[in-house]
């Protein structure tokens, strides 16, 4: 987890409270969001999926977006998860890298970041775009887009 | 562009200022966001890439995010479509669909939305997942994660 960007433009423009820099309460945004992120790892490298899970708005309206298709709920996130990731040897171990948060407005951020899974048979990686609520106190992903990486254009692909 | 989703439950817990329904501002954003979408479809089918981008944040802190990777600013990205539709033919015809946007606030949305282009190679798919602020009046992409859809699993993937 390197790269946390507030910069005075993405402040300004996502029209956040206050002009400028990274304020207090786009610390404490930060630090919230970080928090649930840290949590998701540690469970996940725990083989914890519903520790995972815990990141998630526990909503029939959280939506989870990845190959051009969405799952619907938290229970069917979590459904998917267990089902794709059904062992220690599938998970894993999780690294999320080139995080970005960009808040928007106080009590909400939109995240970038990559992830990484390193696993016996490989190590598949890609990125992900997360927008995620302030709710009852706790950062929760309400919404999370998922990709992973394809191969590099051929030169000749235009 | 079909389903507009603007229930309760999801004004209520992504922080509308109002509770309950489609408020007034409500109806504002949601017309503003179609307004740009609309706009956006109707610039690609006239062949017209520029006026597509009209629809994005003309900043370079604008990211666009598809196949685990992020291009970053409205010149990049407007390049990558530029080389990636270069003509009539791989633009197609575009369509959305399935389309809910979710109030974030008063001034930002997330949207979620299938794309596809009707060509006469086939009929290439997918979806999207758009985060649009509201910016001198106009409702704008402040970032876009899009995905091509992938085949179903093989009933053995679990």
């Amino acid at each position: 987890m390197s790269l946390m960007r507030c910069d005075s433009l993405t402040v300004s423009v996502l029209m956040l409270a206050a002009a400028g820099g990274c304020a207090p309460q786009h610390r404490e945004l930060r630090s919230g969001v970080m928090d649930t992120l840290n949590r998701q790892v540690d469970a996940w490298n725990k083989g914890d999926i519903d520790g995972f899970m815990d990141g998630y708005w526990r909503s029939d309206d959280l939506t989870f977006s990845t190959g051009g298709r969405v799952t619907r709920g938290w229970t069917a996130t979590r459904d998917r998860y267990r089902t794709r990731y059904g062992s220690r040897e599938k998970m894993g171990v999780l690294d999320f890298s080139d995080l970005e948060i960009r808040p928007i407005g106080r009590d909400a951020a939109l995240v970038l970041g990559r992830w990484r899974l390193e696993r016996q048979d490989g190590t598949p990686s890609g990125n992900f775009s997360l927008v995620m609520v302030k709710h009852s106190g706790r950062w929760l992903v309400v919404h999370d887009h998922t990709s992973s990486d394809e191969p590099p254009d051929p030169p000749s692909s235009n």
